[in-house]
């Protein structure tokens, strides 16, 4: 039976999602918890695998196992396992055709910039910290030259092992919400600290460093040292995935 | 020399606002701050003390130095000296008659509800979980019979040593915000355990335990003993404190 899960993560104390021989990650955390539900090892597949320090409202995964378990006990018997910084939201049977990350239509991410001239005290695992005001409508300016189909090269790290550096840039929106900046990215799929960079490279161009143009000469160029910084990881959360209806996942996650 | 400043913590690792010889707060946080900022011992006097794990957005002190620094420099100063989860928002010069406890005229607190089946993990510090679908009209109502000037004797804890239990409570606001509920209240001043012992009182009501009459009963009948349990801590945040215009502070704290 393959069985979906909505997990939701405070990423700050995890080496990332995925399992490390070198210390705690998310993925272990529900694949050792899972796998005692079903006295049986259980291994995962998630949507969009994040890094050290991003954390996720609504990551989606699958997993198979014979054993038969209602989902209401696959989240408690979970959730009673796991570390009080990681839960499942929601648990269901799902056809057996599902799979986590390649049905993914698009992935949502935030980004949340604290712009203030004193760093955060409240939020502060939440929240990355500018104290140069930024101005929210150039940098939306700016972001205009990413939507769309682009080769995003520039905006991936060395390390990036993704085949091909196309992808759909679907929506950024950029708000103010009083101290609070937040930046929602969403495309068919991301590269490696490919919503980093693009934060990192709409930053000079919030601060007054770097014309509006500059971001889209960036992409154009392909060239990842031409870019911003990566910004820091903190403020980083992957909202959700985002799957055709006919899987029957619940709304959130559903186009 | 008179200074105020505005001070924004998460109470999460704290035993409260209070000096204690037994543990960290956050007042011991900030008077050794300020303290080695002026190379003399410094004391601060609050607008309003919080419990062990209560937040704070905005709490205001002042103190007295005869030691000559720019506001700015106390901010950074102190800033600079104390743990990531306290921090000064803003200093500035202030009348030598002002008061940051008696010249407040108002208090604002918000407590805030996770309120949906799972625990959180996100944001966990600065939520109450509460499993059962909150009827927040009914909690509504139920606050109704609370505004005003009240013997507020059965939403204390036997602890408080206030002299008198007479409050006049200004505002009670009950939102919903998709899985959240947010409680904000107003008061001339409150009492020790009062807002968490007024949403323990609300939480029956809102859960379909309780008559939303009941909570007006309860006030009525000025026995702590008849109340909700005291809802736990860390949902609460000390938004400000509200002073009158006379004292030129900045305009979150001013009436």
């Amino acid at each position: 039976m393959r069985i979906a899960l909505g997990v939701e993560y405070d990423g700050t104390d995890f080496l990332g999602w995925q399992r490390l021989s070198t210390g705690r990650t998310v993925q272990e955390a529900l694949e050792d918890a899972l796998s005692f539900v079903a006295d049986a090892p259980v291994e995962v597949i998630c949507a969009g695998r994040t890094d050290s320090g991003v954390h996720a409202r609504c990551q989606v995964v699958h997993f198979d196992s014979d054993v038969v378990r209602a989902p209401r006990n696959w989240l408690l018997g979970a959730n009673s396992r796991m570390p009080r910084s990681v839960c499942v939201r929601w648990a269901q049977v799902v056809d057996g055709e599902f799979h986590a990350r390649f049905a993914a239509r698009a992935r949502r991410y935030r980004y949340t910039i604290l712009n203030r001239d004193v760093r955060p005290a409240l939020d502060a695992r939440y929240v990355t910290w500018e104290r140069v005001p930024l101005d929210v409508n150039a940098m939306h300016h700016a972001s205009r030259a990413l939507i769309g189909e682009h080769d995003f090269n520039a905006f991936r790290t060395v390390a990036c092992q993704a085949p091909t550096s196309r992808r759909d840039m679907q929506a950024i929106d950029i708000r103010r919400d009083g101290d609070l900046v937040h930046i929602e990215v969403q495309a068919n799929a991301f590269l490696h600290h490919m919503v980093r960079n693009i934060v990192g490279s709409l930053l000079p161009v919030g601060r007054g460093e770097a014309r509006a143009e500059w971001v889209g000469e960036v992409l154009a160029g392909l060239d990842r040292s031409k870019a911003g910084p990566t910004a820091p990881a903190q403020g980083l959360t992957f909202l959700r995935p985002l799957y055709p209806a006919q899987w029957q996942l619940p709304a959130e996650v559903t186009l």
